[in-house]
């Protein structure tokens, strides 16, 4: 049993999809970020870093939703998750997921989460009127140059998939227009149809309403 | 043939190092960054992000160092640069890259690359003002949970000692005392003394001479 540390809508969608896509047995735990349970002292023991997603197992806690999507991936080898015999592709889906962790979901943070890198008021103020460009600038880059189509990686479906959806499902309360991009707008509105997708999204909105 | 495309002392100089110990034929081609060769049109095809590392194998150009450690592990498993046999440990390995790549190193950025995600030159010297303080807290978490010892992850040598390494070897420029860090500061030492890492530091001093 995969226990994951998630809160509704973060970057732990990812691995939420993940998980219902793999067949893996799991459970949810959610973290209240409005009272900022991140940083309490029994989740930082699971994540010193105090982000989700954080996924317990039975040999000790994973972070970071790269390395977390790949082991979901490797734990699951019949959900076909990720191109596990090949190097090479594993390695161009190591890429796009490190992309989205290092710039995309970055460059998102610093609308909300500016006082990460910053003190002053006004510097978050301009933080946050940059977002939107700097989103647009990943997403010009994921269309013209990392999507192969009609999945992340090609023909076949992976756990980037879920990576890139969920940071597609940002854009909109981030002012950005995904139709200005269509081969993401279109790999979006095709993940809303999986069924592990549409799971985990009501799953996430339930706890958000909860 | 493998081609790594770098700038000294970047983030790149992990790639370098796991190259130097994997026994894999490498080239290596140095961006001048003073030229702003990074966003040249001959290397944006190559990384559309316009940043190091990337390489170059016979199958196209692989992107993001955590992608690009691990690829090179998977490449040169005799050089046992990663437990490639246990996907938890693997993942652990993982997650600790991904933390570098996404916290330690997007950290640092903000000093000298503020401008990727503001405008104002005052929100340029709020970050560069803050930085040490973020550097400092991401070593501590390394230095009192991510670090196995005597290695990253244990008793066994990996890339993300590589990828440590090239983050400690900034902390001087950030203005943060390694020795701050015990674990981390010996771990920098014994590094040092890794014939794969002197000639990789060597190559990049030299590089930078000319």
């Amino acid at each position: 049993m995969y226990t994951l540390y998630f809160s509704p809508n973060a970057c732990s969608l990812a691995s939420h999809i993940a998980l219902a896509e793999s067949g893996l047995p799991y459970q949810l735990r959610r973290l209240q970020f409005a009272e900022n349970e991140q940083r309490s002292p029994e989740y930082l023991k699971h994540n010193p870093n105090g982000r989700v997603p954080a996924l317990v197992t039975d040999r000790g806690t994973l972070i970071e939703s790269p390395a977390i999507l790949a082991f979901i991936a490797q734990a699951a080898p019949e959900a076909k998750l990720a191109p596990l015999e090949d190097p090479f592709a594993f390695a161009r889906m190591q890429g796009f997921n490190s992309f989205i962790a290092s710039t995309v979901h970055v460059a998102y943070a610093h609308r909300r989460r500016g006082y990460r890198w910053a003190e002053r008021q006004e510097s978050l103020d301009d933080m946050a009127a940059r977002m939107p460009q700097n989103m647009r600038d990943s997403f010009a880059i994921i269309e013209n140059d990392l999507f192969a189509g009609p999945w992340v990686l090609g023909e076949d479906y992976s756990v980037a998939d879920a990576y890139l959806f969920t940071m597609s499902d940002w854009l909109g309360g981030a002012g950005v227009d995904i139709n200005d991009f269509p081969k993401v707008a279109d790999h979006y509105r095709r993940m809303r149809q999986r069924p592990a997708v549409q799971r985990a999204l009501e799953t996430e909105k339930e706890a958000a309403a909860a």
